[in-house]
């Protein structure tokens, strides 16, 4: 038992021998093993050993090495004696109990021969990238700047070409890249050369943490350095032969799963020493060190992170879109990466079917795709494009539940680092598309949600997106770097801003501007800002579609801590279907893909005064003073036809974030 | 949006109405509402409205009521307003914004008529047992002495006669007594006779929160009190008819789940005022009220509670059992309860099937049964007979693991109160059978340990007791009271106490003394104190039990915080059975059952020295002297027999704990 002297049961009359583990306190009950007759007993000791007299858990005065003195025997007392050095020798220091009768005759002995061994398992405690020896934190683990606790990452990604489908799958550790996504773990032992015959150092795992972590270790040093699993799924214990003298044996240590709603995402890992007593009997623990780690979480990226790789499904109808958006990719030289059709096989959702975030850990760092369970077609591109050496998966595949819009990752963002009456989220917060309090309306699926608030790191707010047919919240907000003090802004759909604009431009005389232009797959009957401002219907609805929006405001300016001027209102439309669920009445402006300071925007079709589109013209001038260039994109034909915009159809991988996950506290 | 000041969208050239909730704020962009042209404005309002003009969230001298100033018009200028007292007639308040041009010439103007409505839902958030008004606590919760946060108990037991199994699957309430077992809460509203057309207030639980509570309200107030469930399992909201005018309606809430490891117990109810806005739009909500409530936890009971009824077997064979342990029950002045045949149905251990807690609000407390995953004839005893008035059931059913002998609550125990290093568990800690680090061996069902860890008030410490046949804690631990100020002795079974015994013994010439006279079943050689203590085996496989004890013991000094002279070593022995797990050698004393100051102790058929069991006397000498009294119960044909004793056949209900466990802080 860690930390706690353990008992051992002197016997009077016969010498007993005992393993004593450095830093250990062995207690005896000196009282329990006196022969009848006995009132005081004496003790002598060897150099190695340092010995306590307790009565009743009270400390007397150490007894002097070698030297004997005389306590009286009573009920309760107990000798405590430990070892600071390892012997070189089994049995190479001893305690002597002498027992006496009334009047100082000595009636009878008792011993115990010991040999002194040191065994620690060590990680990296303090997070520095070092494992440092028998570290006191290294039991427990602690959130923030001043924590500590040896962290784990989650092998799933995938150093080795072939099958399974990655690493933490795997029971073999095919290349040494593959030990670089593990924590190390340092097996430390001291003593002699062999221990007294029958003892075993064994590793083990409870049964619950089992599914949670594999531990891998050399297999032969001598032909190739193959590593194999010594700890995991099937492998509660590891027997470790004892290696004699100062040894360090190093063991690996992998994440098998990312935190969840039934896992906490810390694991402890155990060495114990084991006794033998004799044929036919169980071995008994004597010892038992532990140590801790955290799987580190699953990290979503905001926009205002520089982009690295940008992905876009090719289709057949969106050859020209695809264009546009390469030479706007190049400009914020981050990488192209297309999708083709044997792949994507007809969906073009890419925002919806995949989330890119990472993962992070003292020593190492690499980029993980988080799979929707939505699957409409792309579900080969994760594993198949993605999936690879340094690039992580993960899916989350529901047992029960049947899937709603909701869970397409449109559905998810994820703010920039933002304060909130003084509590910092320095990796941002993340925002859930949800229903009203008081509907049955559509969720996230449980397992989705519940992923995200178990990564802890990101605490998610949950937002009312179920007024709209998609239900998505990229729908109605994101987020646009800034060069000034604040560094973001907040953008969300505005019909209100919409209905001003278009009455200002009614004064100004421009009330027969018509929209759409060039616009196909709606109506061809003309449409002008007049006709829109005279529509009562249209009116109504946006009236709601604003309210349902503000309600969603007000959640965001209190949990992100922001203030009307850290709000951009980007004029927007929209119509309800039969079910009372909003669509945009014009290719919804806020549903833009952000590449650093380049912004690809839907190209809106607004009303075209003195030639130039009076939204566009808006959007500049909110946009552009904070030193952002606004690339509008005609999306119509390849997305927003089908009910999706620029941002659905592409999915963005970015640079982590400088800040360390650890030094957050939840 | 709770907290928020929820945005209103003026449009200048017409009026708008409104409803403001008491206490709440409502914003007002007047820039965004102001006519081209417009420099400055004006607001004018009624007294019954207060009336902040922000700039940049910066707040102005309020506007005199009645008086006109005038403000500059800026962007990002907004009007934040509140009322403090309800209205009695719609419309009866208003604000009226005036636009000025270059010079001060009137443009146009802007406004809302104001209706303002007192909305609060209220609990015992105190809990004093009094639902106070609108709490500032309501929708929190906190452990604690200075804590706070409304409880709920689960209405787990059955007040009327008839299926459903328990209260808590019951949409319907069929007594008074019902009600008193739920927590009240209040929904209390102020305003005019009723509201502007189409707006309603509703009730709603989240889909996560919907299997965990059930709401009920009185139906008909005229015929007769009948209530009916208005949120509960298959009801996610209620719209509640608005009463008019200064009103209170109550309602009683219930639990339907004890805390597990998907529940963390804590639920949300919500209260919403939902506004229209035309056909055809759907309602949506201007503002939210919620409560929170804590579900009550099982408690378990230790043995220095005292005893309330005494549950036991009646099988063929145990008549002389319960004749004797039947006049240990009256004189602890407790009820005996005998399980007769049919419903036991040859199952004779009370104590694996069920085990006796309560559960505790401000409002109420009774008693409730967990009832154990092992099924051996007795499932019925619970429901059959002790579910039912005030007497709760809980049965926890796991879906897919076997069930192992560990299972059995004999696996369960609970300590007194104690203090570990300054830190106070005035609920005591619960023990729980378990294996060791280092071993796949067996463990209580993840359901039935994630249960108890749940109730997060006695902290659960895991022993090991896979070494044993049976598997159970109670083979080697138990806790008595105590007349001195410790007020508890912790009794843990000791070989080496009994081989020191036994060897005291021999010294006194009693070498020969017979063991198991009287007792039958087992082979009849003579088995003497000599026999005993020159057999290698047996003291070599006692050496092993005494070692895994000790690994307890070392756990329990620690996790109870227990000093040497809290224990007491009863002398037992123990036998290796062929796969090498531990079965007492004689009846096994610590498996006694505790009735106040009263034992029933298993007769252990020690050596008869003198004419006298030295066991016995041991034993004695070790308990009398803390104001106990040894009654020892011939149990070997109807307990011990069947690897079991005294204990496992009986089952005690206790009074509760004095001491309230929503002032524990876990």
């Amino acid at each position: 038992m860690p930390g706690e002297p353990r008992t051992l049961r002197l016997q009077h009359g016969n010498r007993i021998e005992a393993l004593c583990v450095l830093g250990g306190h062995v207690r005896a009950d000196v009282f329990g093993a006196a022969p009848a007759g006995a009132v005081a007993f004496g003790v002598k000791h060897t150099e190695g050993v340092s010995v306590d007299v307790l009565f009743h858990g009270h400390a007397e005065p150490e007894a002097v090495a070698g030297a004997s003195m005389r306590w009286p025997l009573d009920e309760g007392t107990v000798l405590r004696f430990s070892m600071s050095r390892a012997s070189s020798e089994v049995n190479d220091n001893k305690v002597t109990v002498s027992f006496y009768a009334d009047g100082g005759k000595p009636i009878n002995q008792t011993g115990v021969f010991l040999t002194g061994v040191g065994i620690s398992l060590d990680v990296d405690a303090d997070r520095d990238g070092v494992v440092e020896k028998n570290s006191p934190n290294k039991a427990s683990w602690a959130w923030g700047p001043k924590g500590h606790g040896a962290i784990l990452l989650v092998s799933c990604d995938k150093e080795f070409p072939f099958i399974p489908p990655s690493d933490c799958d795997s029971e073999q550790v095919f290349n040494r890249e593959d030990l670089l996504d593990m924590a190390q773990m340092v097996l430390r032992t001291e003593g002699p050369q062999r221990l007294p015959r029958g003892y075993e150092i064994v590793l083990s795992v409870s049964v619950s943490d089992a599914d949670k972590v594999g531990v891998f270790h050399v297999q032969n040093p001598f032909f190739g350095q193959r590593y194999v699993q010594v700890l995991g799924r099937r492998k509660l214990f590891h027997a470790v032969p004892y290696p004699g003298g100062d040894a360090e044996l190093d063991f690996f240590v992998e994440g098998l799963r990312f935190p969840d709603e039934t896992f906490s995402g810390l694991v402890s890992i155990h060495v114990s020493l084991l006794e033998p007593l004799a044929e036919g009997i169980p071995h008994s623990p004597i010892f038992t060190d532990t140590v801790v780690f955290r799987v580190a979480p699953w990290i979503m990226t905001p926009n205002t992170l520089a982009p690295v790789n940008f992905f876009v499904c090719s289709m057949k109808d969106n050859y020209l879109f695809t264009k546009e958006i390469g030479s706007l990719v190049a400009k914020a030289s981050c990488k192209m990466k297309v999708c083709f059709g044997y792949v994507n096989r007809g969906d073009r959702w890419m925002q919806d079917e995949i989330r890119l975030g990472y993962t992070h850990a003292p020593h190492n760092s690499f980029p993980v795709v988080l799979d929707s369970p939505r699957e409409r077609g792309m579900e080969q591109l994760p594993i198949k494009e993605l999936l690879g050496p340094d690039f992580g998966y993960v899916h989350k595949e529901p047992l029960f539940e049947a899937l709603a819009s909701l869970d397409s990752f449109g559905n998810v963002e994820v703010s920039p680092p933002v304060s909130v009456a003084g509590r910092e989220y320095p990796l941002g917060r993340i925002l859930i598309g949800s229903s009203f309090p008081v509907s049955t309306g559509r969720r996230m699926t449980r397992l989705v949600r519940d992923f995200l608030y178990a990564q802890c790191v990101q605490a998610p707010v949950e937002l009312y997106s179920d007024w709209l047919a998609m239900g998505k919240v990229n729908e109605f907000v994101t987020f646009v770097p800034a060069s000034d003090k604040k560094r973001f802004r907040m953008l969300l759909a505005s019909p209100a801003a919409c209905y001003r604009l278009f009455r200002e431009k009614q004064k100004e005389g421009q009330g027969e501007a018509t929209m759409f232009k060039g616009y196909w797959g709606i109506d061809t009957k003309r449409i002008t800002i007049n006709k829109v401002l005279s529509n009562e219907v249209l009116a109504q609805q946006n009236q709601y579609v604003q309210r349902c929006i503000d309600w969603n405001r007000d959640i965001l300016k209190k949990e992100l801590g922001l203030l009307e001027e850290d709000i951009i209102d980007m004029p927007a439309l929209f119509k309800l279907d039969k079910h009372g669920k909003a669509v945009p009445y014009f290719p919804n402006t806020v549903t833009m893909t952000v590449l650093a300071r380049d912004l690809g925007i839907p190209k809106p079709f607004g009303p075209m005064a003195d030639g130039e589109c009076c939204l566009e013209q808006r959007i500049r001038m909110l946009l552009e003073p904070l030193g952002l260039h606004c690339c509008f994109l005609e999306d119509i034909a390849s997305y927003h036809g089908s009910l999706g915009e620029v941002r659905c159809g592409t999915s963005v991988q970015r640079r982590p974030f400088a800040f360390k996950w650890w030094h957050f506290t939840p």
